[in-house]
């Protein structure tokens, strides 16, 4: 059972999502140990401010000093001194119990369940892509990749009115993007016409796609990179230059955009979620991960009991 | 004697800039074949539209179709039909006469003597980068490299009350940014300090460079890239997404901004100027080029003649 330190909640966890970055640092990436999971919505047991007791609330992951010139200048979420939800230096939310101070909760409206509320985290980092939609009328979006998050991205910027095609392999995964009128292409990537893309982003977690990527964006656009690589990646920096094409990297994003989101019920994110197993079936689960097929698998860490 | 099209102007070139590019394009790069130069001031000497005679002008370089989507949406200048001035598929500037479409031309005040209007094409490039200059009080900035695109660019963001340092590694250059205020440094960049500067501009040529400049800027800064490099360029995706940083390609400017600087008499470009050739010295100019001392060497092709 976590200890909450002063300005901290104690969280009893609902429901936990399993992420890519979970699986990879699992593999090593980023020397973690600790409990894993930063994907959570829960409800809040304990707090010196009584305010908090007994919400439901989700957390953002960065835990800043609040002190450094980056926590002062507003983007606390780069604070060099931060821990990081289940990824740096601070235990996740696989795990019944959770602590985390309450400037990091948000409350999760009654309109929104648990099923949707878990992943207020990895929407609103897919909602981050609209800062970078150009304010042309209809902008043309691609999305490489189909997985989980690819098809959050998809999903966000069909209901912004981009005109987005999302690239993918799995016949499933593209079957459930149609099925919110995005338009989906199973071509290769090399297949797609080039400079034809304001906006291309790449989450396909490949390091080829880069340079594919860059192929496909029209001069001035933008191509957002969501994915990491172990590998360098290279690309062509003439092609950059010449063509004055913005490369942004992007992790992060705002929860009370995702918030919003799903309680104006424009995202649907249940239909992404794969499978359910309990806490001590973890093991299992990321196993279920690996499936081709498997999109979003959550944790219940209550599963099966009554409090 | 170049013939002007039907819309082009006829301009007697009184100087010439050579440019990286034009060395590049001697060693292979474009495939280029015809008349280099597109760094120039001159005289319209022959035009249609008899306002333009007699004027002094500078000419933009990107000479576009007027017609495709992206010279409908106001960025001709990536019109993928254009010819470029001494770059693609059109006659360039070294040369006694140059023909150019007239909506490419901006007449020179005559406070800006012909020295200084020769610099209208770089400087352009170079004002490009004040497009990304954060919003915030006294943004931090550095400027990798110390030859004459660098030069130009710590002086322009000076100028704009940026804090900025370029760094290189040639005595004479780095004591002329000095003169100017600007402060320099001649440390080797892996020195400098990591996440220091909200803007980087990569200005060295240096492929290596590229990695140093993704350690230097601070988390959601940018990095602009004003250099282009044959072998593919390698960089750590992971530092780009987790950092939330921006990496922008820069090739061309707006020539009004340029000649707005010159002839607020902000920016001192004369002192760049290494060297003066005839235009039948070419050779022995682009030799010239070489010296690590060298900065800018100018053309002229009516040097020695009256008319």
């Amino acid at each position: 059972m976590p200890r909450p330190k002063p300005g901290e909640a104690l969280i009893r966890v609902s429901l936990a999502g399993i992420c890519g970055t979970d699986r990879e640092i699992l593999k090593g990436y980023s020397g973690f140990r600790g409990i894993l999971g930063h994907e959570f919505v829960g409800r809040v047991v304990e707090c010196e401010d009584k305010r908090w007791l007994d919400q439901r609330v989700v957390g953002e992951i960065n835990v800043s000093c609040g002190e450094c010139n980056l926590c002062l200048s507003g983007i606390g979420r780069h604070c060099p001194h931060r821990t990081v939800v289940g990824i740096v230096n601070r235990d996740g939310a696989f795990a019944e119990y959770i602590a985390l101070p309450v400037v990091n909760l948000h409350s999760v409206p009654d309109t929104i369940p648990d099923e949707a509320a878990v992943f207020v985290e990895p929407l609103a980092a897919a909602a981050e892509v609209l800062e970078h939609v150009r304010s042309a009328p209809s902008p043309r979006a691609v999305v490489l990749g189909d997985g989980r998050l690819g098809l959050l991205i998809a999903q966000v910027l069909h209901q912004s009115q981009s005109k987005v095609t999302v690239v993918g392999k799995h016949a499933s995964k593209l079957r459930l993007a149609r099925s919110w009128g995005v338009k989906t292409s199973d071509l290769a990537v090399e297949k797609l016409p080039g400079a034809a893309f304001s906006l291309v982003v790449e989450a396909s977690g490949s390091p080829e796609a880069l340079d594919e990527a860059l192929r496909l964006v029209e001069p001035q656009g933008t191509v957002v990179m969501k994915s990491t690589y172990r590998e360098p990646a290279h690309f062509d920096t003439a092609k950059l230059v010449v063509d004055e094409i913005k490369l942004v990297g992007s992790r992060c994003g705002n929860f009370t955009t995702a918030l919003d989101l799903l309680g104006g019920g424009k995202i649907r994110v249940q239909p992404l979620i794969s499978k359910e197993f309990p806490l001590d079936a973890g093991r299992e689960a990321f196993e279920y991960l690996d499936k081709k097929s498997c999109l979003k698998v959550l944790l219940a860490p209550h599963a099966g009991t009554t409090n």
